[in-house]
């Protein structure tokens, strides 16, 4: 029962991560694939190509049994159905409070459907501003138009 | 007990938004704001400041008395912590998915702190795209540093 | 406040079906759709394509009125989490039993991703048994690939 | 208290399955079941038979004390009541959505009753398409009408 | 939207019995079915068969439009998930307590299976005794195996 | 910190039962006592008295340790409000659907109170049938009248 | 379906004593009864013996109607699994940190079992205290001993 | 990390008391205080003033680490919002039943307050009865008026 | 079944506080008390003392029959066990991040107790900043200490 | 997969807090900040500033490798939506009593918008009072008023 999982190559990750003084940016970069996409797949919510696998451990270090441990599809799984901590409570408000208004424009722009969060991008960048930088998140999915048979 | 309500006049919006077949888009523009945050205002999610509600009044055709309704604060309540709507579902995923890579990626860019949802906009547009256009959602808040004292 | 809800319309369709001793099957013939898609169109779930509402309100017979009311985008909710009918309950046991089976089968013959719940259709058939009829309910959704970007 | 439980016996499974390259599908037909099954039991959610738990030690090699813990009765559990694994939860999404067109389709084809989540079968199915392959999903379980005494 | 509702059925049912002193017993008996079940359908917990649905029509003396809706499949709802009443509560205890020994039971007798709660009928009954008379519940389903395929 | 807890029997019991091909029936019945009680309390759902707690040990061969540890009062805890498992699911929908249905019946037998869940005993028995053996549950317990002071 | 309900006799009592200017404990000498029990069933929680449902409908001056609705036997609902005013959260605490207490003492006192919570009485006294009167809650309930069989 | 903690002490005077034949009502005597008190006490859900923590100690045979652990003030965290065991549930049922009714009297007879559960103290007894003995719970708390401001 | 409840009294002092323009700061200073505590008993979370009550009658101009509802004891409830507002939900994340730090602090200064939210008072002001003005909360409640017996 | 972890360091500083007989107050003073963010950031709610790091490590006796811990950004984490021990719950109480009270006074001295409870301080003191000594908490945080776009 000694298989490694996803969860033990996180922790090598994050801990191979601190010692190196490496940033996600940086290992991204290296992976060649964007900060969000690679610190999500790195925190096993997604799964690395072959490619990318074989990056993340030349470039991180980790042991050979890893590279097919980073490739597997994950179980998305999240305890917590409202999160408590403020960084994410907030988004989780967001969606609350601006969810039917979200929803009125992509039926007003595209028709009746949603928009994908399998097809789907996300970047997040620092904004200077003179009376406070700000959190800049830009998110795309593909439109997916209800199907009627 | 008579007195109009958010709910009210949230009701004659939709009402009279669809009697005159206008968009949001056209309202916003109406009134010149942004398309999310008119329509989140005309949920009774936002409070028109004076001059917005005035240009709404006599854009949508209100009675007067709904002038000082629609800049009256709300108070932001939703039903469902999980939402089941699938087009607002897929926003919750997303927060679930990626909510610990959100908070990662700021704290990297900087510091430890948030994204404020307060001193907030975000716009919704579409992308064409020949595999299918896309729903590009772009949000941006104030970076708040913690405090420590 | 008086506008036609997508409620009221439910309740007119189900009252004139019930007098005419109509069938979903039957309605659903008249307007050229499946009975699945037709049933939860008519509960309020889908929205009716323009040709589809016109021939429903001359199907069913109902007010002028109800014609764009059909075709408005629902916002799709259920009240309870854990459905307590039993007709509706074992299908969500078998989500809890075989969930995790659908998953594993979709990764090994796809790839990972998903079933999409959008490009989606489904149709149920009585399949005769000499040790008691079947109920056979078939579904099928577009495959979507999970993004890395 | 160091009895082999099912559990020990799905990881035993799973790490043999990755050693040897196997698939679901390849399994099932060396036992003899379909896939959906096969998968399901080897995860501890059904119980074999006699004859294909020796086949299931024989073809993946398995201790022997494992045989009489693949034939034991499970006791079948979810963690969650809302699944969040995307993949998963678009299932969950379709019984909110359809589960009562699903009833009213069984009432009008059966009368009153339920489909059967015991005496129930499943496949999955690779269905190609030009726009996209599909999932195809067929269950079908025995009809049971309500007892009137 | 005036068209009677099986909680209409129920509510007249409930003054009828109480206006002309009736008992459960006594209706159950003028039908020709048990107690636990003629309460349950007039509860609108289950359908009548047409025959039952005119007899108690006329034992109740309810208005011709009842009958139809005495014979509606219902939809099996219950608000509180455990039940607060110490009466309905005791028997959810019950099920808390001895629900592995009800499990244990039935497979060492049966195999791997359940009871049905669909093909099931129930008594509820006076025994007396010296110590304090009882209440006997009986409950009888049919024994459903687990399909292996 | 090493004290024999009453789920250390439990396992002890259930791993001794295995390997000698025992029964729950049989360990009953070698000890005086009903199968259902017998299998509850070697579940660590009820205590044994002294002389069943003495027949436990010598009929399964346990440590001596272990008799007083069956005499303990159990803390009764359950997980899962609403049990996942079809087989004892099935009865928690029996509760929901029928418990109204009880509570009447009694209230129309014995007046304002309940049948009690502690002076109380329950049986499983199979009875035979054409149509598919039926699983058989009849329990019983004290008639509790409401005090009024 | 204008049948007078429990809820409509405690709005009427509660009218009327405010009116009168009565006390609960007035009500109860009135009745013959013990305030905590008189004002339990004035909100429904309890069922009125034949002669103080007389005694309250001359007492309070309630319609005839009224006498037989206090007769029957309530549903007793909570809405609040954890009770929110500060009155009775402090109940719900007390429970919590000596529920386990409370179940030792009656173990070491009496045997297995639970104290009635239905051949059951209670009351509150005023206790004077120079550092600030006391309130006092006395509850007696029938021990119950588990049965085994 | 191997500081004793409050569940460590727990256990060993579990298991002192288990060893030495002891009663909560002995060891309460030989340390002076009320059994409730103590039980509750020794479970960690209340802090030993110096004196008793030196007694317990001595009284139980612990460890001398132990007397500053018993002094510690505890965190009261109870998992079940809703408890399972019968025995506490009867309680969590009394509150349910009888909460609204324990605040009208309190109400009537201090004013608009509560009783503390702080300022707060309680006896088990066991009363005589030949109907069968029953369990006496006394409790007394100060009385608290709301504060106006 | 008209009587005047506590959300009638609230529905009327908000619409005559909006119809002549008056501030909670002013009201409060017209009947003597601090802002808080006056909207606090306005929305029906606190009762009035009576010389409170009937200025509060003549200073907003309610009808005679609102002074004695003012004067009752509210029961007090709230929905949300979260509340999703962002203004009230920040006091909430407050106390789920600093309530372990509150604790340990009151235990440090005064001993195993708890502050009163009875004997409680509460203020809130506006504090000039450069950097942005801030909210200061300022609560104080008696200290409460843990009684032993 | 032996890092130290923020909870390893919280336990650290706890027991040699015990040990050396320190209290928090005393700790804040030494690293120069105040005693409730000492003590929440001790506890992994709070980040220290580099320089802050140092001196706990210094003040306390903590091996060097915590100083990093200590400065990394905590992911703020509560398990109990509804917290249970008394001294913590008096506070969700009064946010669930008054927390619509502090959204009104915040609006009306203010505008729409909040209290951050990012930028954000507060202290607990002891206010000396012959009636009883008061426990008196102080926050404020910056005031964000909502943005229109």
């Amino acid at each position: 029962m000694s298989d490694m999982t996803k969860e033990d190559v996180t922790a090598m990750i994050l801990s191979a991560k601190k010692t190196a003084g490496m940033t996600w940016e940086g290992i991204a970069e290296k992976i060649g694939m964007s900060p969000v996409w690679t610190h999500s797949a790195a925190m096993g919510m997604n799964a690395f190509p072959p490619k990318q696998a074989a990056l993340m451990v030349s470039t991180i270090g980790l042991p050979q049994e890893a590279e097919s441990v980073l490739s597997e599809s994950p179980t998305k799984i999240w305890e917590q159905a409202v999160p408590t901590d403020p960084c994410i409570y907030r988004f989780y408000e967001i969606v609350g409070v601006y969810g039917p208004t979200l929803k009125a424009l992509i039926q007003e722009k595209f028709g009746d459907g949603i928009m994908s969060a399998i097809d789907f991008d996300m970047s997040v960048t620092r904004v200077e501003n003179p009376k406070g930088d700000r959190v800049k998140v830009e998110m795309s999915g593909k439109y997916l138009g209800y199907n009627s048979w």
